[in-house]
């Protein structure tokens, strides 16, 4: 089985925080998350409502008594914190932790990232116990950031190591219009205006038929949109007519 | 004044989630909220106490009737959506956004991001407000992603590409240790190793080093590590001494 980073809570308070925390670790992917010393015991009443359907990272979760039990079958250990004077540690950003978790589950390692009790966050106690820091570059005039806030960056990030969403998906399953049915409409348009008499002189008439080109250009519309375009220039250019939606 | 995105939060029904998307968003620089007809009315005693300091962002959230009038100065406008069939529009990841949102505001418009009710998401009346629809690339098999966490993702994103947090920053802020301190750490070593009786033979002298220099070089010491280092294997090499700690 492919590993995947442990999501270590050491210490958390509130039953709450676990289960959001664990909505948002599924989200992304990951369910090993391990719980270190939950202030209210485990399991807690309170994780599974705000957990919205993550049972399963609920009813697996392990419970350890030290940081140091929590992460004994890991490899590389972040702690999610700001750095503290005097740790000789590096310090990453979410982005590049999730490089390197990638990298050291592809080596067949499992890394893990600790995140510290809501109130106070990690002690250094718990950062030693880390190979590096990992610190989200948030507002540096407010700072304070949620656990499962913190957590599902961190989820996001290693997610979209091996995420395959391309950046963009075109705006049409049909496809866009080929230049001769944008050809086509364009005709049809200038056709309609020319009997409406919209070309004033023969002189700014390219000019015209130049600006009209370009916006049905700029529009890129699709095979369907073409076939709407159509339809909109017959219409107006019909003789009045009773609308069947006129009161 | 530069722009920034508006955060635009459509039909939003508990307070609560108005509180943590204000979180979210002055978490990474954003305090343009719009809220259009939330459910329970504005201001709403419940969003304080869940923006955990994030006030500045509440108090100056508008309030608008409808889609329309809160984009109305806006250019480019994003709806955090799974794409609807039939819907025209391309589907861009946050991180796609992010950029785009970055290079409207770089041009001097405005850009903004539309968010569905917690429990219906927008309704496809909503989404045609929209030139673009942002997808989160969530698990497919678990996608429903809380309102304040699809906030936090696309704020982040955006931020990302203000952000100039190096990747890495490096552990020690006195810097690694020069080749000479630790040839000088490899010396001490090997001198009072010698002194103990540790190579065992001469031929098998060099490999024992070489392992030994590789030992020192991989934990790639600061200056500091390289006299914590000295200092103990000077206090290994002594003769047993009582320690001040034995009971």
């Amino acid at each position: 089985m492919t590993h995947q980073p442990a999501i270590i809570l050491v210490r958390p308070q509130l039953g709450e925080n676990i289960g959001k925390a664990a909505r948002a670790m599924l989200n992304f992917g990951l369910t090993d998350m391990r719980l270190v010393a939950p202030r209210d015991g485990w399991p807690n009443p309170d994780a599974g409502p705000s957990a919205s359907g993550a049972d399963i990272v609920l009813d697996q979760a392990q419970v350890f008594a030290t940081v140091e039990e929590a992460v004994a079958d890991c490899t590389h250990v972040f702690a999610s914190t700001v750095r503290e004077r005097g740790m000789a540690k590096p310090v990453v950003t979410p982005r590049e932790a999730g490089k390197r978790m990638h990298a050291a589950i592809a080596a067949g390692t499992r890394p893990a990232i600790l995140f510290g009790p809501e109130r106070s966050g990690l002690t250094n106690d718990d950062v030693v116990c880390a190979d590096t820091i990992l610190t989200v570059p948030v507002n540096k005039d407010f700072g304070s950031l949620n656990l499962a806030q913190a957590v599902i960056l961190c989820a996001y990030e290693f997610d979209q190591c091996r995420d395959e969403t391309p950046d963009v998906q075109p705006a049409y399953e049909d496809g866009v219009a080929s230049k001769d049915q944008l050809i086509g409409l364009m005709q049809h348009m200038e056709r309609e205006l020319a009997a409406k008499g919209y070309f004033k002189s023969e002189d700014r008439r390219d000019t015209q038929r130049r600006t009209l080109r370009n916006l049905i250009q700029s529009a890129a519309p699709s095979h369907q949109q073409v076939q709407t375009w159509r339809g909109i220039i017959k219409s107006l250019a019909r003789p009045d007519a009773p609308d069947s939606s006129d009161t």
